[in-house]
């Protein structure tokens, strides 16, 4: 079977916080994405990993947004009018969100890259954020869960902005983070 | 949203083999279904569930496959000629299987739902054999991993027979079980 | 066999802080006591649970030490002059207790308890105090580890005033936390 | 200070069995004592580990006893009328051992190194046995706890051999498998 590749940019948010025993809080210090990919098991698919920052979602700025977009621009590789026939490219890309503004960068990331996109640079993958109500490094958290379902839904998405977690694959524009019960929904059907 | 419905049946296989600590040896002996789902969050998705057998799958017979056909086809409803309207209605149906004749299982679903369906009686949602390398109850067992995947994919893949496991979906007719790397493959593209 | 009887005092600190999804922090609201005896196997044992506070033990007063010992001096029973004979009597106490100021509470029993005790009125089981560095709701967390190490002591140490995590037992007067290497060092030996 | 030592000799048993995906069976093919100490916190303490042999304990040969003997008496020392005064010799020895067989071993070492010790060669350290009843590849295995009291009760019991396992420590002769109550007891009390 041809290798899928998929790539995984990192930004922080409550998914990567790890416990700091000298503080004795929680903290955005590293990235905890390759001890959760060591966790799955994926086979013909090759996940890049690329640590963009380590920050709280509530203290991401308008720079902080545009190297996310830069990212994704980067590694979605040149538009280009054709489609993509190299079973070797790029198949989708993950983003690591705090959840708290996932969905404030999911509907610019539609704005930029599908409703105001040059016309022939259409978005050919599926670019998927995802996050957790619950830090990785704790018992319980839903982290390990919907990054799994992201890396699965990147081989099955059509292209479009997506938030996926816990058990759903919500497109943008649309999906707003639900507090009182923890998870994102969907807002526009 | 509307409510997801979706039936997970279980069979048996590795992915439900427990410990038994008297005779010291892993066996089919009651289903972990439950617990597994414990450790999963789902929003707006309901799961249910039928514990119909508790075998390795070497040991499945003709009847045992015909006892499954018989629940898929209990959980699908009635043949119709009108689409699915209802959102509450089944939006799929998972099959917890052994591994080593999980293919031979799917290609006969495949056969007896598309292959030979009678007209006007068209598979409607998509039915997801799965399974797992380690069981369960073992830690790196990739049990969860695949559970997950299947109930994710329950929402998103056409109609059809599929197998889903360790990152990739798979339709049938064509999955192999490679015993060399411990998957299934696609043979047929 | 006889049976062991424990009582197991929770005061809160780290050990036992869990996550609030809505606050986004680790917080003391809640005892993960039972939860953590769930995961270990004991045989010929009996574990009482006393649940007297939620405190980050930095909070602790005096008035809260205070009802750490009346707790403590409940359930060790009323002073005697006889031996315990009693095979189901208590065997020992075990306080959960955050680890920042845990020294000071043992040495605040140790003077209390043993020092200035009333003749004829000695201590006759084990006190043994514990903790976590990393909350037990956290993976890799060292607090299961030193709650086993404690139930296990309390059936060997004689009486005294111990804190015991990380595979030692340290008795009181003199052990301190070292905030450099994590743990607890006795300083008088 | 003083830094503590403890010698870990690995002789298989259920403790170590791990799943092979090809047979679909627990067998013992290699030691999981490192990624077992990796999950303890041990300070003060340097634990050297020994990997003997990998065997189910009933089909230890007397031949496989003799080298259990030959090891411990290596990591002891040779025999000495001072008693231990350098603070980095041998605290202990651990033998993890299938428990179908344990306490015939555990019997054997107290005959053969207490019982029938030659004129001043008398043991000066604990020797204890322990194992698990499901493999440390099991989630919910007593493997953990086992060797965590293991470790622990080396450096508190005196010397003798003991079989320690669920919060208890057992000096022979006495203990046997309970296969009923799957723990172990003390029969001579």
């Amino acid at each position: 079977m041809p290798m899928r590749q998929i790539t995984l940019i990192s930004t922080g948010g409550t998914i990567e916080k790890t416990y700091d025993e000298h503080a004795g809080t929680l903290m955005n210090r590293s990235s905890v994405v390759q001890e959760m990919l060591r966790l799955l098991r994926h086979e013909d698919t090759q996940i890049n990993t690329l640590q963009l920052m380590q920050k709280d979602s509530l203290d991401l700025t308008d720079a902080d947004r545009q190297r996310i977009l830069d990212a994704v621009r980067l590694v979605v590789g040149p538009a280009t009018d054709d489609p993509i026939t190299d079973p070797n490219s790029c198949r989708g890309v993950i983003i690591l969100h705090g959840t708290d503004t996932l969905c404030e960068t999911g509907e610019w990331l539609h704005q930029t890259l599908i409703q105001n996109a040059e016309p022939n640079h259409a978005l050919t993958v599926p670019v998927i954020l995802t996050g957790a109500m619950r830090p990785f490094e704790m018992k319980r958290s839903d982290a390990l869960q919907n990054l799994n379902e992201a890396i699965f839904a990147a081989g099955l998405l059509a292209p479009g902005i997506y938030v996926v977690a816990h058990g759903n694959a919500l497109p943008f524009p649309g999906p707003k983070k639900d507090r009182e019960r923890g998870t994102f929904i969907q807002t526009n059907n």
